[in-house]
């Protein structure tokens, strides 16, 4: 099995796909039959007539899919790393405890020495709309459903508006494809009701960022959460660095695990070359 | 039913009760059978000849015991409100959270301007010990296992040090007694490991203060998430307010529910009433 590793690879990941591989000869050249990338560069995998199937490390291929130099029939696979989901979870669930129960503002009156309890609301008067139902926001839901929050999801072909107006807490889990993409704009943001917050755990060109600022400074928009962003890393200087109504993370809110990563990866290289189904091949036409 | 009031119930408080215990006449003299109290002053409850049963509405009920015009073969219920315990294991679960994934580092970088990743420990790999395995403790490390954590629980006749030693994390939910008084001094510390966490959501007087300043400062002690304290309001210029590595809350972890907790003291003095088995009867010797 000649497989061809591209992208953002460390010695950490090529140690643990050595480990979740050994059948595999990793090789440089062209005449590969199998990829395995990370957000590889434009053109990564032209000159390979040899290759037959594509296993991205990332969960997110927008990347991927938009090299012109990719052969239209190609079959693609993302990842869906457990570990990768259960991390995502994680950090949507500290959010929403979070934002619900004022932890932001309890740090804003630490700072600035004062000693205030705030109205404490119970989970099931809390709404939380998760953007998406796939593998992230079906995870994310779940769970904050099973600590007592009253959860919607958004998914292609409904109606976001009105499940924008009954919601305290929107999460962004959604794919970047055509159509998510500046989704999250000035219309958006007026559907929500007053005081309502939103955590970006998606992609960055999902938010118009402009758009964004104004809801917090107008005050319709209580907090943002944000761990993605249009240019990453955020650049010095940005409003949201210092703004006082954003927390921000560089960047982090899961990380594929390399160790269960490279395992999927293995199985799902072994799948195609058996024959047998392989895990979340890409819908190249809606783009995830 | 002869009731009386006794200590912090403020008007949404007898409302609640009055609604959850309409066949009640609130009575201001002494000559109630029941009382119903909130952290009642020392003698509140003196000159009450016909008193038969004291239902608190507070889960900590050290002050009350403590109460020496308190006739000793009296009996007396502690508060125990599903509602609170949810609110305790949302704050636990938001400490928690945060400790392992580095939420607050990544509060104090977004200040400095700071784009910088940490690694990502699952949460398999992070050992979690709770102080306590009563209604709180029992909630809250049901509902970390259920993340994925490994929970150890501490309680009265276990040996403390070995369970310290393997811990990442430690949330006391202790009751405060006299076998916990200052539990959390200086030798509880040393017997941690290096970078361990700390999270107090029992009540000031479990930690020696200066132990846990120390410990912080010698860096021992990665991060303190302090709920109470054993002066409150926190004093003005108290070493937390500022100390980089202390995330402080306003005695908010987990209030009290009126409505819940009114309708639970209602059954249980209603089950006094007729003989029936009463709730969360104190063992006044324990001390909860």
């Amino acid at each position: 099995m000649k497989v061809r590793l591209a992208g953002e690879v460390d010695a950490a990941w090529r140690r643990e796909l050595a480990a979740a591989l050994p059948e595999a000869q990793w090789c440089d050249h062209g005449d590969a039959e199998f990829a395995v990338v990370a957000n590889p560069v434009p053109g990564a995998l032209a000159d390979m007539p040899s290759l037959v199937f594509v296993q991205s490390l990332w969960a997110g291929v927008e990347r991927l899919l938009a090299d012109t130099t990719l052969p239209p029939g190609l079959p693609v696979a993302r990842m869906v790393d457990p570990a990768m989901s259960a991390a995502m979870a994680e950090t949507a669930l500290w959010a929403v405890l979070a934002l619900h129960r004022g932890f932001f503002d309890y740090a804003a009156q630490q700072r600035a020495g004062v000693w205030q309890q705030q109205a404490q609301r119970r989970a099931d008067e809390v709404a939380v709309l998760v953007l998406g139902r796939g593998e992230m926001g079906g995870t994310v839901g779940a769970r904050l459903a099973a600590l007592g929050y009253r959860v919607e999801h958004w998914q292609r072909g409904r109606e976001l508006a009105p499940l924008l107006a009954g919601a305290d807490i929107v999460i962004n889990l959604l794919p970047l494809t055509a159509a998510t993409h500046d989704l999250v704009d000035a219309r958006f943001f007026a559907a929500l009701p007053p005081g309502a917050a939103f955590v970006n755990l998606g992609r960055g060109a999902h938010v118009v960022e402009a758009d964004l600022l104004a809801a917090l400074d107008a005050g319709r928009l209580r907090h943002a959460v944000l761990d993605v962003f249009r240019s990453e890393p955020l650049p010095a200087g940005h409003a949201f660095w210092r703004h006082p109504r954003v927390t921000l993370l560089p960047h982090a809110a899961a990380a594929t695990d390399a160790r269960s990563a490279s395992r999927v990866a293995a199985a799902n290289l072994r799948a195609w070359r058996d024959g047998r189904p392989v895990a979340h091949l890409v819908d190249r036409g809606r783009g995830y």
